[in-house]
């Protein structure tokens, strides 16, 4: 039925809202019609505030009785931070919830819709399943696998080349194309780099909510705005309190072989005990630590050397790179850090997903089909 | 008045079907029109056929009294190896001309015009210029400059590289790039490669008719085919009769530092004496003494070395980059050879005119604003 495909279009239109702040859990879009007329609709914001179901409900008032419930995500059955939405669907007396698809979460994944076949009710499923699995990639891929979503950026110029010679980086890349990746930022529950960038660079790895384009401001305003958990590699204890990654507002976790407690920072720091090798085994088991600790989506920020390592073992799940119309020369930083590649057909292959002019330069975005 | 543009439209649409044999003569169509009705048209296909506005002469006939012609280019003045157009205007009594734009052989420039105005015509001047300039690039190029328009063709990897440690680069693109090139080369005068280039892959750097994409077979028939000259740089004398290039069909032009008369060729080879280093004034030199060739459009498919210098010296007009999603990885060779940059805006910087997804590969297309 066409009518269901709209309603839950819209749905997954309001689900998105809530991206920038709804980390850990997943973005859902809910939408009660009865009538033909849309009666009540909801997303879920944040981690103890309402679910969309219970919003959506209250909007629509006594009207959800007999209505037809849209949600993007099965209704939840258990009792997290609320109580189950299942059994608050129930109560309101809607008579038909249709889903996009069944939550991935092993505390759900089939009870709820279960205890709404139950009660009577009558349920459709997977009404645009990709659309919806789209929109909670990182929730999804870390509920089935324990690891999170990971995105990896690069910056390069024409010629493949990250920094000049000298290690010199700024800017390679074009203003309109690093507000892009303040977007990527936002999106992000923790964003990823070595001690060796910040080192070199003194990032902030912050969102920058004025920086952010127009229509996200829209949907995410600057009092909600959430920093994203920043994480850096630093196997060798090398980040100090003087580093801005470990002043700024948000969280920061340094991922160490060894740690000193009684370092006094300024920002809220948390070291992490890792006992890391850039080796396959090692850089997964570092995905399921941080999975753990419930981030959903990580975007990298690194150099070369970590980048490679996510190539070379397959390990990322987007790759975006942003490549400016420049030429930096042979001396200059190689964007991939591996060697000894003898035959063309050895060479790691993908395939461009996306490509879109971001000011004066390119992005492309690579899906990593594994 | 817009029943200019339409018909202009119409004979630049039309002139371009001669692009593939004109050289090294420029791109022409006309088309006549009377009384709202296309009475005659015809495009420049070779040198010594006749030019488009006789062509179109001959089909409308008595009806060219008193008609509208619209040209591509300024009818020409002289007498080369056809009578003057302008001429033949006049006789056949047309009342008014439309003119895209003023020839720029300094033979005719302006003079046909002046022709069809003192015998009272009616003349319209710059009606879709831009379209006319782009339409003749080389022609036009080597007209005011003498040196033919230059495009570099390049293939690399998403890390900028365009061959293996090994040399290994076929193929770094997928089949659809490389017909795509077979295009490129069908549209021009002539092909530059490196003696380099021509010892480590032996190419032909002919164009394969039954790879060209349809609509192109429909303007150019397999028994029109012709061959670009094939241009080595051959400074040390290196090739040899048993290489492929000088043995297909059409020219071959050996550049060298010293020539030896007494080679028994198998095909159509001409040795050409030139006192070269890759320096910016004997670059300039070289392709002076390529346009005195009337060579109006060169195809560069050469090595780093070579393409590196024609972006060193800003000597190129046209950039033409396809990227293969693969990695080749740091000991790969790097797509240009300079070295040397040490701060960012020293960088050689351009700005993408046109980015296409060609088969897997990524078509960038830099046109050179110097």
């Amino acid at each position: 039925m066409y009518k269901d495909q709209f309603y839950m279009n819209r749905a997954l239109e309001i689900a998105q809202k809530g991206r920038f702040t709804v980390t850990p859990n997943p973005n859902v879009g809910c939408v009660i019609v009865k009538n033909n007329v849309i009666v009540g609709e909801g997303f879920h914001q944040k981690t103890g505030n309402a679910h969309a179901e219970i919003l959506a409900l209250e909007m629509a008032k006594e009207k959800a009785k007999n209505a037809t419930v849209y949600v993007t995500l099965e209704p939840c059955s258990h009792y997290g931070h609320t109580p189950p939405c299942a059994k608050a669907l129930i109560k309101a007396g809607v008579s038909r919830v249709v889903v996009a698809m069944k939550d991935p979460n092993p505390k759900v994944s089939g009870m709820g819709i279960n205890m709404l076949l139950k009660a009577g009710l009558k349920i459709k499923k997977n009404v645009f399943l990709k659309k919806a699995e789209t929109i909670n990639r990182g929730f999804i891929k870390r509920m089935r696998t324990g690891i999170p979503y990971i995105r990896l950026k690069l910056a390069c110029s024409l010629d493949g080349k990250i920094a000049l010679k000298s290690g010199k980086s700024k800017w390679i890349t074009c203003i309109d194309s690093r507000k892009d990746v303040q977007k990527l930022r936002s999106e992000s529950c923790a964003i990823l780099t070595t001690s060796k960038t910040v080192i070199i660079d003194n990032p902030s790895l912050t969102v920058r909510w004025h920086e952010l384009p127009l229509n996200i401001k829209e949907d995410y305003k600057e009092k909600q705005l959430r920093q994203p958990i920043r994480i850096v590699l630093d196997k060798k204890n090398l980040i100090t309190p003087n580093h801005k990654i470990t002043q700024l507002e948000g969280k920061c976790l340094l991922i160490r072989s060894c740690l000193h407690n009684d370092i006094k920072w300024k920002g809220d720091v948390e070291e992490v005990f890792f006992n890391f090798e850039y080796q396959y085994n090692n850089l997964i088991n570092l995905m399921i630590k941080l999975g753990s600790k419930k981030i959903n989506t990580i975007l990298v920020e690194s150099g070369s050397k970590f980048a490679t390592s996510l190539i070379k073992f397959n390990l990322f799940d987007e790759l975006i790179i942003y490549i400016a119309p420049k030429f930096f020369g042979k001396d200059a930083c190689n964007l991939v850090d591996f060697s000894g590649i003898n035959i063309i057909s050895d060479a790691p292959k993908f395939k461009f997903s996306n490509i879109k002019k971001i000011g004066n330069d390119l992005r492309i975005t690579i899906y990593n089909k594994k």
